[in-house]
This record gives C-alpha cells, structure tokens and sequence, in this order.
C-alpha cells in the first residue's frame, strides 16, 4: 500500500509552526507497512484542500488528512470533504455520544457550535476523539482509504495510535516496511561512503532494500530500509546489511537510533565502575549538559567546570600560568593539564577537557576559528588531541562536544584515536 | 508572488527526522513577500521528484527545493533538475573555487567525488556555500525562480539569509509581508492571553494585521504579521501593535527575535560594566552552554561550575556540609551558598545558582520533579527563590536555565522577582 499525507493549515505555510504532525504519521503508516510516498501541506483553502484531495486520491492507497476541523469559521476541511466525497453532513449518534462524554469529563457544556462538531459526511466511519471535540473521519471508497483528524497533535496521536494503525494493519496483511538506522561520527559523508564502497554489490537489484546517508553536526546516519512480504525474511535482510555496514564502517560506527553518545559512553562507565569529569573552555557547558540530560548520570559524572578564563583554568584546574603564558590557552600542553586537573581535582578515573577557538573572534594566524584541542587523563597517562572543525560558533561547539564524547568512547573501548577528522 | 517550497528525501517520509526547513523557508520567503501556497515532501525517486517539480513550476513564481545534493548514489536532484530543465551538468568554475576554499579551511582534500559537487546545471547562477561542499543553484525560466539548496539545515540557512531573500525581495517590489515576533517569560499562555486582552480591539476588521499566541518550554512568543502594499505603512503597523503589547506584556516581556535571552543580559552586564559566574547543578551546564553560545561572551562570563555531586558544591563552592545536611541539596540555603560560593570563588560581580529535581528519579514526597532553587549573589545580598516546572527531564533543565538568566535580568533592571511562575 502507498500512502499520502496532507497537512492542512495557514500556520504551516507561512513558517510559524513546525510541521511536527506529518513525520509522526509518516513514522507510523511505514509501521502499518504503508509506503509514504508525499506530504503535501496547503494553506485554509477550499480550492487547494480539493486540489489536494483529488490529487491523493488519485495516487495513494491510505490519505491521511490533519487540520481544519476546528470550531471556527476558517475550519473547512469538513464541508471540503463532504462536497468532494459527495456526502452531505448529517449529524452521527456515535460522534454526538463521544462529543458529550469527552465535555462531561470536561466540565464543559453543549453549546450549538460545540454539537456542530456531531456533524460528519453521511455514511463516513467515525474515529472516537478521547482528547477534544472534533471526531476523526474514515471514508472507504473503492478499496481506498481516506482518514481526517483534527491538527492537534495529541489527539491526532490518539486517533493514529488506538485506531488507524491497527486499522490500516488489520487490511495490509503480508507487507512489512522495517527501518534501521546506524551513527557513525568522526568521518566526513564522502569518506564514508567511500569505506561503504558500492552499494549495488549488497543491496539486492529489486530496490526492495536501501540505503540512506544522513549528515549532521553529529556525524552520518546510515538509515537501512527494507520491504519485504513478511517480517521474518525482512528482519533478517536488515540483519544483513546491518552486518555489513558495520564491518565497512569500522570503529567510526557508534551506536543506532537507541542511544546517544552520552548514554553510550555513560552505559561504559558504568559498566566499568568508572566516574568522570569535565573541564570545559570551548565547549562552554555543552558536554556537560548532554551528559546530564542522560537520567542517572549523577552516578558516573561528578562535576564539570567551565574555565572561559585563563585563572580558572589556573584556580579550578591547577594549569600552571607559564603553561598558558608559553604556549597559549588553546594549545596541546593547556588541554592536557586541564584534563589532568579536573581528574586530580573531582577525583574521578577519566577527566576531559577542550579548549579551542570556537569564533567568530579569538583566532590568530596560527591558531583559526575551527582549531580545538581535547585532551584525556586516566590514571596511566594524559595526552590532547588536535582537531580542525568547519561551521559557526555554535556547530563547532557540537562538533567539540561530539569528538570528546566519542575520545571518551575510544579510549574506553581501546580504538585508534582519530586526529583531526 | 507566491511560492512553493519541495523537500526531498526519504527520512521525511518514514518519520525519522521532521522538516524543520520547511518552516523557515517558509518564514523567510515569506518575509521576501512571497505567499507559500504548497509545500510538497517526496522521496529520493526521480518520478517523484520530476512529478513535483512540474506541478510546482506551473503553479508557483518561486519554488525553493532542498535534499538530495550530497555526493552518495541516493542524491540525485541535481541530475533529475538537469533534465527537468534540458541543461547538461557542467563543472563551474565559481562552484569549484568555493568548494576548493571550503576543503581548504577544513583541511580535506578535492577527492574525485567531491569533485562532482562543482557540477551544475549549464546556465545556472551557482549560489555560495560557506558551511558545506554542496553549491546552492538558482534558475531562471519565464520570470519563474527556481532555487535548489542542500538539505542540511545550517547551510540551507546561510543560502536563505545571504542570497535568497535579498535576491527575491529585490525582483518582489510593491508587495510587503511583515512578522515580528515579541518574546515573554515566566507568564502562562492563557494568563498572557488575559493581559493582552481583546485583540478585535486594536488589530484591523480587514485582517490584513494578525496575532499569534507561540508557546514553547522558554515562553510565549507574540506574533504580529501585517500584509501590506508598502513597506513604509506595514512597519507603522507593526510598530502601533507592538507598542500596545509592550504596554500590555509589561516585565514579561523581554525581548524580540534579534535577541535570546542570553544575549540581552550578557548585554546588560556589559554595558554596566559587570561580570558573572554560575553553579549550576539540575541544569547540568545548559546556563553555561547558552551563555558561552553568545560570541564575545567571555568578557563577561569569567567561568561556570557544574557540581553533581554533593562532595563538587562543597569543595568548589565551599557550601558548608552541614547546610546540606540540614536543608539537603535542594534547598533554598544550598542555592543560596551556591551562589555567594561561585561568586567569591570566581570573583565577580554576580553568582547565579540552580538546584533542583529535573527527574525522573530523585524526588521525595516533600520534593516533587519539577522544584527547583535558584539562587543569586550580588555585592549586597544572597537570596534563592523557589520554582515548580512541569515538563520532563530535558524540559525542567530548560525552564530552570530560563528562570535563572530572566531571574539575572529582572535584578539587573530592578523588576519585581517572580517566585513560582
């Protein structure tokens, strides 16, 4: 089954809201086994609403639908699909029932412009709304499917969750849509794809699986697809790939869409017993943020202290000011005495640091926006690192904050260190 | 003119990533005074692509398109545009000097595939990229614009801001869409909605002026769009809606797009002169990771500690280890200590502090997830103020970071100091 979404609503188009509705639906059609294959988003306008409509129609097998079905007059998708699907608006006992339950629990009363929500096209399959006024709407016309929510996403939710999928899965049997996707960081997309090498030598001819190169500050996701006609043979084709890319992607290969890089390396510490610590200058805090966004971390990470200046980094850290004052702050000698001063100091097994010129100002001839040092101290020795990151202020940060996290990873695991990735 | 904007790739469709560029092409073009009447998602499959591309080209005066430019084998806008348009791809030489400036300042080298990024449709203006290797194209066809970016959001932006919009806002004369957009804190939406009142009252019967209500976990956004013939009458509209909000908004009212919160305080404390340092605990470093995001920050921020454990806020801060054992570490007397600790510690001229349970473990039946202390230290005083914040764990750390910089604000400006917003 093919699948088309249409996003109907003025906010969307003039870019004050996020169209955060469409990839949830999306996300959940594929796990209903139905092939997204457009989202369209138009404006609180009967003639494009019909334009779009026919158009799905025409093309997909399961269209669904979100916005404009609220109370107010420039809500028109309902009297749009009432004319479209030739279906006068006739008022629903199963909707009038949900709608009077829904504003009893809420305190609220039955005013006409609420029952007017009771008013569906004749004939239509009404979809319960635990969370508002406005039902969902299911329409069958010729084998297929046409669905409308309201645009709020937790009732959209609700409707997509307790009654489409298993809906839409109930008539969709034999096809299954699986994705996977791996993280690798510390290479850029080309290079990877070139350890990759050809596709076409493990992705069968049929196109039934595929390969995807996701880039960001983070690193390249690697997103697998496969379609097949039942979920064992096509879990085990995504195992297959999956078994190949990570011979390919080597030690570059981190983790999948389960976990982070903060909570993979925190899931190493813990396993190891071991606690950290962090001293940040370029990073500003970031690293120690990602790591305290990870629930329980306060079991593994003692302190993090962020020395923008050259006397904290003396005062907290213990960097002796010739240090700073022979070889500069953003230097290998700087990053190592910081990593080996928050260590001594929190007493934790691993102490990081960074220090480097984020910009737009700071940098020198030898010494450009870009440049960051991290350095590593565990109980055997101290050592920086020398890296050179492309983008603004805040994407060097990230990238900074990433290296760190996966130096960390590195170590632990006993990988080669990269240097300037 | 109107618009129409075309993302491509597969990770939009399966709901693994939302598209985020929809939206601000769609704000930015609109700002250029093109009205977005469709945005149109479709995989990585040329039919689709092709499809789209002729539906939006008939429709539309200017289309902006994004995915699909890297180098690997599921890229293939760039080829399908080339034929959409009957122009063979050629090597520029302008796309080929920027690609080479760009490997240079990252220390990559011209690898044969990267080599293929300088390779345009014949005839096209190549658009710069400073933040990646894939050049931007903008084709002329019968008064229509045809732009084509990369789909990795920092250097779609830089295309948007530097060439797009001044591009099209050039050859858009006469037809003017104006936003602003005002930033309120530590007011809920609905109470905010109370002080600003009857908008019938002041916005025109025409509805050429309109207002949003913009919530999010940093506060509510106001939004004021004005559609005019003349910018000169749109911006005194813009401006007398504006000055009633202000009125209305009062201290909740902190700034506007051009400036986060952690700005217009660094800029406070600049302009006074003054300095800052900051304990953070449940905010993990996310305090010193906004105020290190703001270039030139180091003037001002002289250093940041995050203390997890209760052993860091003694040894750092010199928090008595009896006023944690009395009150415990969520406490009004442990931000207090906190924040009168970091400042003598790093000698400035304020200390602000955070402690609190973000969750999901660690709260008490006295100590709900959600209460937090912050705390701040001048050369007066000491003071903590106690909050209650809904929201998980990444929403708690978001609210605290907020309350603590508005808190910072408020003192500096001598507001009223809220207490449980």
């Amino acid at each position: 089954m093919t699948g088309e979404i249409i996003s109907i609503g003025d906010e969307l188009l003039i870019g004050q809201v996020v169209n955060t509705n469409a990839s949830f639906m999306a996300n959940r059609l594929n796990a209903a086994g139905v092939e997204v294959k457009n989202v369209v988003t138009v404006g609180d306008d009967a003639a494009a609403i019909r334009d779009a409509f026919g158009r799905a129609f025409h093309r997909a097998d399961v269209i669904c639908v979100t916005g404009g079905l609220g109370p107010t007059h420039d809500d028109i998708t309902k009297a749009v699909a009432s004319e479209f699907f030739e279906s006068r608006l006739v008022r629903n006992k199963t909707a009038l029932a949900g709608l009077k339950e829904y504003l009893k629990s809420r305190n609220l009363e039955l005013t006409p412009s609420r029952e007017g929500q009771a008013f569906v096209p004749e004939g239509c399959t009404v979809i319960p709304n635990r969370r508002g006024t406005a039902p969902g709407m299911l329409l069958e016309r010729g084998g297929k499917y046409f669905i409308i929510m309201p645009g709020v996403p937790v009732e959209m939710k609700g409707m997509m969750d307790d009654f489409v999928v298993p809906f839409i899965s109930s008539r969709n049997q034999g096809q299954v849509i699986l994705h996977r996707t791996l993280l690798t960081t510390g290479l850029p997309e080309s290079d990877l794809a070139d350890r990759i090498g050809d596709v076409k030598e493990f992705l069968p001819k049929d196109g039934a699986t595929t390969l995807a190169f996701l880039p960001s500050a983070l690193g390249v996701r690697l997103r697998i697809s496969v379609r097949g006609k039942d979920l064992e043979s096509a879990k085990s084709e995504v195992a297959r790939v999956e078994s190949i890319l990570k011979e390919r992607g080597g030690d570059y290969m981190y983790g999948d869409e389960e976990g982070t890089m903060e909570e993979i390396v925190g899931h190493l510490l813990k396993e190891r017993n071991l606690t950290i610590s962090v001293a940040e200058s370029c990073t500003g805090g970031l690293i120690a943020h990602r790591i305290t966004n990870v629930p329980g971390s306060s079991g593994w990470f003692e302190r993090g202290v962020v020395t923008y200046s050259n006397e904290s980094k003396t005062a907290l850290l213990g960097v002796p000011r010739e240090v700073i004052e022979a070889h500069g702050a953003v230097s290998r000698e700087t990053a190592r005495a910081m990593a080996r001063g928050i260590r001594a100091a929190a007493g934790t097994s691993i102490g990081i640091s960074t220090t480097g010129i984020a910009g737009p100002t700071g940098a020198t001839p030898m010494k450009p926006v870009g440049l960051v040092w991290i350095g590593y101290a565990d109980e055997k020795a101290a050592e920086a690192y020398e890296y050179r990151f492309g983008g603004e202020r805040h994407i060097v940060k990230e990238r900074s904050a990433q290296a760190a996290l996966d130096l960390v990873r590195r170590k632990l695991l006993g990988l080669p260190i990269l240097r300037r990735p």
